[in-house]
């Protein structure tokens, strides 16, 4: 574990971390914002974010704006990279396969399914990892911790979070893709990753997986009206689902506002708040 | 003049434009954040952004953080390019010298005379551009402006103040070259740009030009202790001449910042509410 970046940011500090993992196969990167409350031995909640197609985990500590909030709030925040990296990697010249396009699912098939295994590295490696680092640190944690993310990393965040009850305790997202087995973005990564098993696509697909979910964690997330990706997200979807079952979503549409992390950081606020009164309620 | 990008943020609208200017013989983008007021109708000052070396106009209004609290103050935000652009324009390999470092000064010397003009370029043409863009789009404006930035641009708002006494309203600045006569990036560009003449020098030299200032304008200046290129800055000449000279500067030493955008962003807010009271007063 190295670390290649450190900044003071808010009174706490933005840090860049560097590790090998044995799931993907690579090394990868992880942004890691320390609030002022953490730095300062205060037992603090973790909140997972996780970045859209093409996206390292540069984006979201550069552009969102989240550390001011989360200074304020004494949220710990954690920023993966969107797939496995590196010439070892498989990859496919377009920006919707292969690297910055993991879905966060673990594939299984050829030439997939040895490297990307983003489920496993997100729910159960980089917390593992995250967890000796901070402790060897000395930066203690609630044993609570949230998730969120922006467009395929707003699918992340949901499916995640109903694959994996009881993991995390607060979830929201920006513009999220809700139901990937109906829209191209997600046909065409499902096919490559996962085959043609409709099964296997279900239980990616946050809309198929609220009916059976087991528990009942509120669910935040925004939309821009201006969205100019709007087919492939579909939001009108998961709110059918979740009034269908009677999943708490309190889902937004902001007039005006389009997909860039302008969007995000304009409504970065809220969903800090959100986490941190479900985080530290 | 076209529009070649626009964002909602925060209730307001970042947006960039491009339009040839004639003062640099090239296209220049500039950002613009027209805040929920300047959309609404009332009248708002401009306070103009100058970013340092390397930098274009994105980097800025993608990193700095300024939307929100520029929504909250009704500031309209403008954010230059940092030097002429283009494949007609001279440059340089290096990163400080040519395009991307063309440090807001009027060159002497060839080949660099004919395109870098930035000082007239700041103060009078895209002032002029601006006023009439907004007029057309029914933007209103106070009269009153303001200016800072960041290293270069630090240098580069501290300059133009001075030189053009009555201009703005405010200023202030992050980590400026204060004394770029003294200093290798300052001795590096200056040579190429205006010769060996020392009174041309002291002319674009912040230290040199406090002690004949017209206005007393109050700076605020913020520093990082950990700032890797402290010694191309030196704020403590600047705090000496103020002293000797009586010009009111706050400058405020800030522990563990560096000098990248997670400092800026982490005292923007200040900066936005020092130039508020003054360009709202």
């Amino acid at each position: 574990m190295q670390r290649t970046e450190h900044h003071a940011s808010f009174g706490g500090r933005q840090e860049v971390w560097q590790h090998t993992s044995t799931t993907l196969g690579c090394d990868m990167k992880f942004g890691l914002y320390l609030p002022p409350a953490a730095l300062a031995g205060e037992a603090c909640p973790l909140l997972y974010w996780l970045s859209g197609l093409t996206c390292t985990e540069q984006n979201f500590i550069t552009k969102a704006g989240a550390q001011q909030v989360a200074a304020e709030l004494g949220l710990i925040l954690i920023a993966p990279d969107t797939s496995p990296r590196g010439d070892n990697v498989p990859n496919d010249p377009a920006y919707d396969l292969g690297q910055g396009a993991g879905f966060y699912l673990n594939a299984t098939q050829a030439p997939w399914a040895k490297n990307y295994r983003m489920e496993d590295y997100v729910v159960d490696e980089l917390p593992t990892a995250l967890a000796a680092l901070l402790a060897q640190q000395g930066v203690k944690t609630t044993g609570r911790q949230g998730i969120f993310g922006h467009s395929m990393g707003g699918h992340g965040a949901l499916t995640l979070a109903l694959r994996h009850p009881g993991r995390y305790q607060s979830l929201s997202a920006f513009a999220p893709i809700v139901a990937p087995r109906l829209v191209p973005w997600g046909q065409k990564v499902f096919t490559a990753y996962l085959g043609d098993d409709p099964a296997a696509w279900a239980a990616h697909d946050a809309v198929s997986l609220i009916a059976t979910a087991q528990d009942r964690l509120p669910i935040l997330v925004d939309q821009g009206t201006d969205d100019e990706f709007l087919k492939q997200l579909q939001p009108e979807l998961l709110q059918a689902e979740c009034d269908q079952v009677g999943h708490p979503l309190t889902l937004r549409m902001q007039p005006g506002y389009d997909h860039s992390y302008y969007f995000i950081a304009s409504f970065m606020g809220d969903h800090l708040r959100h986490h941190a009164t479900a985080l530290r309620g």
